[in-house]
């Protein structure tokens, strides 16, 4: 349902929320938890407005908001989002709303210089997890990555014959979830055996990324309790991006049968700012399953979802070379998709998570899996643009090409919403750097 | 090694600690976490000792403790373990030492007095999840086990390739486990589609126990920082009884191709007292693997582990049925074995666990995969032990069968280890109800 905080014509005081290509808008306030660059002060949650971030914890002293806002900002104000997002949507638009109206060109100027003294630069800001995530589950809802992904490991059959039938997930591991901008080293194990006598150890040579979002929920529930579909839409707080990270060569090696391990848990990246389900309300789009296709059972499949609920994130990852950055070059682009063709919505897969009777906690992350749009060049993974490493992926910048990540690469991922009649609401960015592998021997 | 707690000679002189067959000789010593019952205090740690928990909140402010135990008691009568798992063993060995002297008989009339004072008897404790589980890791390292299911599975081809080279594993979900004596609902959810067109949805009709022990893991780790064999031997604190309940239709729709998911994720249970590293000692036995199999890597082999990094625990499983309980009957004993004959070690599963890089927090949980043992009648899970539910399993005291788990069965896993020459050592035991299921209508 869209309400004032939508109307794109509405301005911010702040100049760089109008700046052409700003993802942080008047329109957007994602919320992420920081410090002052260098200081040793307390992590705080934290509002991004064009070029600056609203501290919560100052604003929630300053006299300026009125209830329930006030008790919002204050649980928001906390060193992660967790208590703010168990507080519910009851307590999230309340304080959002009253962000945008103190935010708005419409302000008096009094309030803006109080509101101003809230504020800090972007640019002196160090960003930190937002969350406690509690519990890590990544879903598998790209038909197109799953089809592609498939034809590599399954040639004969690559589509499992449940994919159309229930949004696939397994357990990630919450431990290594960790924040954009976070180097991690190369991960150790093992491979397949190619000589069909010792399996291989060493470093990972199929280091690949993966393109998704994520998104965190809010109340918890109960065990054995299972949420509806809409019961569900109002469980979930925001989005991110997320880099799901995987050693290939270990991953397909060790999977069978209980699935991924070692291949997916030695890092997997978010992005530092959570924009709010209410920000994306304009972009949401019809849910695209052909008519030819099993449909959902009911329990996954209400006339809201079917209508509107899938949303149209613009994706795009970038890949910077050690070469890139000797030469002071940009990463070049190597895929760019949308959100909206994934096969399942997000209301889905919490309901599907949640119909055996698992709980939720407040600040679980759920990953969408890897999201790859219709044609090749629209792939969310190294795997599948370089075709299980048969085919080189070209870096332009540097005239440099890849089947795999090379030590040193650094991949960034870029989401925003934008459309005629509606104002841009942007992601910021998921970035991460590949370190060479510790030495760890022969082993 | 052995040193004075090991002495089988000693006695304590709270007088039920020798009785025969129990659990928590003064040898053991295991911790948990536990209220008054009907009270409204706080939890708080406390150690098992005969027929008595000893307050471990009372005891370290009771002035009969010195550093380093009493600061480690202190951690060790926090609302959960954490903290004290937190300490490593240079913290966990005093505190138990300091324990076994003060229980012993050779203390005085005078401080058994004052230790007395900070008991109550293990009737009058409500127990509380002794540790919050920030993540849960379940392995798959009983050969015999995945033979077993294999074989209903994968006939062709029952035990993958990957079996013997490396402790296989999956990200379990830590918001469900859940602390014995919980009952939960039997899940709904999908299963396979039997006439190749739509899925069934309701109740799961293969629900199953498995048979399962869990470690906690001590100090955390840092990410990218892997434990090698003898590091992770440090980093274990000790030992339950864990039970992974399973919806097998459901799990083996979904499980292809990354895993199981709604087919365990809807309740895990463990016994509440948690059995030290040190005390379970004496039990070491070598570690059991034909020299004709393939050999470890030597990141998962060092002479130590070979030696004696097994553990001979004694486990059983009984079915209590509705009808048992009408009949004041007592389970049936279903099935036997011993953790001996797991096919990897429990540090090798930490070793693996970390090689690639993946971080471990204070209190993960590790559940051992299920614990099957070399002949048919010791099968750690229903699935096992009805052939794929081809055959019944009788419960005599009724005259009731068994393919999979009914509603109102109550599945109690105990394990022990006893020998000459040693004091018995308990894990109490693991219980838990299957309540029906929840209508969620035709879904």
């Amino acid at each position: 349902m869209l309400n004032f905080t939508h109307d794109p014509a509405a301005q911010s005081w702040v100049a760089a929320a109008q700046s052409p290509g700003c993802d942080f808008t008047l329109q957007n306030l994602p919320f992420g938890v920081f410090v002052r660059e260098g200081s040793d002060e307390h992590p705080r949650g934290g509002v991004a407005i064009g070029d600056q971030v609203l501290d919560l914890a100052h604003l929630a002293a300053s006299g300026l908001l009125v209830e329930p806002a006030r008790a919002a900002c204050c649980m928001a104000a906390d060193s992660t989002l967790n208590a703010f997002m168990a507080m519910g949507p009851e307590s999230w638009q309340p304080l959002r709303h009253a962000l945008f109206k103190l935010l708005s060109s419409n302000t008096d100027a009094a309030t803006q210089e109080k509101v101003r003294a809230c504020m800090l630069p972007l640019s002196q800001a160090t960003m930190k997890m937002p969350v406690e995530v509690r519990n890590y589950t990544d879903f598998y809802t790209s038909q197109y990555h799953a089809v592609n992904v498939g034809r590599v490991m399954r040639p004969e059959n690559p589509l499992t014959p449940n994919f159309q039938w229930l949004p696939i997930a397994y357990h990630g591991r919450a431990s290594s979830v960790v924040l954009s901008g976070t180097g991690f080293r190369r991960p150790n194990g093992q491979s397949r055996p190619t000589d069909n006598q010792f399996p291989a150890f060493g470093p990972c040579r199929r280091l690949d990324f993966e393109l998704e979002m994520g998104f965190f929920v809010g109340q918890e529930t109960k065990l054995g309790e299972p949420l509806s579909l809409s019961q569900a839409r109002g469980r979930i707080f925001g989005m991110c991006l997320l880099n799901d990270w995987s050693a290939r060569d270990h991953q397909f090696w060790e999977m069978d049968p209980l699935g991924p391990f070692l291949g997916k848990n030695f890092c997997t990246s978010i992005s530092p700012w959570i924009v709010s389900m209410e920000a994306l309300e304009p972009y949401r789009v019809a849910f695209e399953r052909p008519a030819s296709d099993p449909q959902p059972l009911p329990y996954l499949d209400d006339a809201t979802d079917r209508a509107s609920g899938s949303f149209d994130v613009h994706l795009e990852v970038s890949v910077q070379s050690r070469q890139h950055r000797a030469q002071h070059l940009p990463g070049d682009r190597i895929t760019a998709t949308s959100f909206r063709h994934q096969y399942w919505t997000i209301a889905q897969m919490l309901a599907q998570h949640t119909i055996g009777g698992c709980n939720l906690r407040s600040g679980d992350l759920m990953g969408t899996g890897t999201i790859s749009g219709p044609t090749p060049d629209e792939a969310g993974a190294m795997v599948e643009l370089s075709v299980g490493g048969t085919r080189p992926v070209s870096l332009p910048g540097t005239g440099e090409t890849r089947h795999f990540l090379e030590d040193g690469d650094s991949v960034t991922i870029k989401g925003w919403c934008e459309k005629p009649g509606a104002a841009r609401i942007g992601f910021g960015e998921c970035r991460g750097e590949v370190l060479p592998a510790l030495d760890v021997g022969a082993a």
